[in-house]
């Protein structure tokens, strides 16, 4: 099992992903980490740990493709960043998943470019954790890469939620729910109206009808399916809950809970292989988290599942 | 100065929106009340307390609009309910404004039908307060009255928010955002992106751009605007963080600010007179707010002022 990670991608790179691979390593992680930067750059700072050398392997990337680039034109103008120099590996075989806390963009295009979709997907997906206040754990989709949708794509993103629950959250015969603003059928907007039925009618999954604003903290189901726009809306100020509360001072294990660094990152799904994209913002625990998180999608062989799912 | 209280309306009622008046009277209110609902029922538990007798007329309305009632039907059928009567006396300019907790569906379909819309106003809309975490006061909407939106209608909410912020808040020349899934102008889905040209030329408010769900709870704008489905999720989401903190027993200034009580009541903007809309679980301080809200209302002529920037 081999994983690409890019230590050039993050405002604390390269030195918080090292951090995140000596974590992942001194916890047992089993994969072969495929090492993405400037190996000048980057020898000096991993001699300084013992990695074992068959549990590594840097492959140089000179070129760093940067928060302002443009993505589509990064990825082209610039094949030998570490990003374009990941997603060739995964692409080809050479990797097993790829991830990187660098330009959200540009891994949201290589995604969709450089990898095929798994066959019969309308459109990839990308989701968020959120955690409920009885302990238990939620996932909201899609939360940013389709702003716009159709009814067709949501009754998609509900079964990639529901595989994903229930192989990587560990959740058995998830419940599955359409965020709407009403809770009875027929309540919505012409997106949640038309949703509905084709979420009723799905034999994938376990659709237990709508939830509210008011339910998403709360353990009334455990997949929730809405447009990109309102779900980027409510991850974004979901993770804002943990730094007003930090800020504040507040702290409460639920508020910690919040802490994106838990997760590690946001998955890609019903793309061919796992595409792992981490927060700006990631220190050594949430790298440690995606490359686990990467290497459970591979040991449970999620996107294999995914597809099994959907042409069926 | 005339105010219309359905006292039929809510969990509670009628004692705990009497008990609302009687904290209203206490602190000094200025208007007569038009208390509506069944007399016999009433004057006993009126006669407990000591209201001056010319402080508030009562006006019998022997049948009451139920939560499980179909608005509109509701509002055809029972004439002679508390809802029905307070529209008409407010339609007829027997009072000039009108306040329920109860069935929130019959009270928008009255401000809508009940009512006249302000001339040139392509929606009526419903906002709420968001509690900023540095103590100020943030404007969302719609939130919930229009789940499907056209740009043009975002752009006059702005306009209505504005001149809501500028009067009942007291927030001079308020900052107006567009709520969004980016910063630039050309992010979010197709809505935000056709709206963003429109508030960026309207030049009856201060457009400060776009803001993210990560600015919600940040000073970063006063008004913020968006559709109603986007925008019921939030507001629904900001109740269930004072009701989550409350059964972990966090007790917090911030997280008391989410109490909608100490808000009141939702004002329909864009109609000819103040309707404000109870939450059905309101107490008698949300009452007393609700009371206090359509004063401001009336005192400011805010009606008005939305007309002169809607139609200038």
């Amino acid at each position: 099992m081999k994983i690409g990670l890019d230590l050039m991608g993050g405002d604390f790179a390269p030195s918080e992903a090292i951090e995140g691979i000596q974590q992942y390593f001194s916890e047992g992680g089993k994969a072969h980490l495929v090492l993405l930067g400037d190996e000048g750059r980057l020898q000096p700072l991993l001699s300084k740990y013992s990695f074992a050398s068959e549990k590594f392997t840097v492959v140089h990337a000179p070129e760093v493709i940067d928060f302002h680039d443009s993505p589509t034109r990064a990825l082209k103008e610039k094949p030998r960043s570490s990003i374009s120099i990941g997603f060739h590996l995964l692409a080809t075989g050479k990797t097993d998943a790829f991830i990187s806390a660098g330009n959200t963009g540009a891994m949201l295009v290589g995604s969709l470019y450089a990898l095929k979709p798994i066959e019969g997907v309308l459109r990839p997906t990308i989701s968020t954790i959120i955690p409920k206040e009885n302990g238990g754990t939620g996932l909201l989709l899609d939360v940013g890469l389709n702003s716009d949708c159709k009814p067709e794509q949501l009754n998609q993103f509900a079964i990639m939620g529901s595989v994903y629950a229930q192989n990587i959250l560990g959740i058995e015969n998830p419940r599955v729910a359409l965020l709407n603003i009403g809770e009875e059928e027929g309540k919505g907007n012409l997106l949640a109206q038309a949703t509905y039925p084709l979420l009723k009618e799905n034999k994938h999954i376990n659709f237990v009808g709508n939830v509210e604003g008011r339910d998403l903290l709360l353990d009334n189901a455990d997949v929730m399916v809405c447009d990109g726009f309102t779900g980027n809306v409510i991850l974004k100020l979901a993770e804002s809950l943990f730094e007003v509360t930090h800020k504040k001072q507040i702290h409460h294990e639920y508020f910690e809970r919040f802490n994106f660094e838990n997760y590690g990152g946001t998955p890609v799904l019903g793309i061919s292989k796992p595409v792992i994209i981490g927060h700006g913002i990631s220190k050594g625990k949430a790298f440690k988290n995606m490359i686990a998180l990467a290497e459970k999608m591979i040991e449970k062989d999620v996107m294999q599942k995914l597809q099994a799912e959907l042409v069926s």
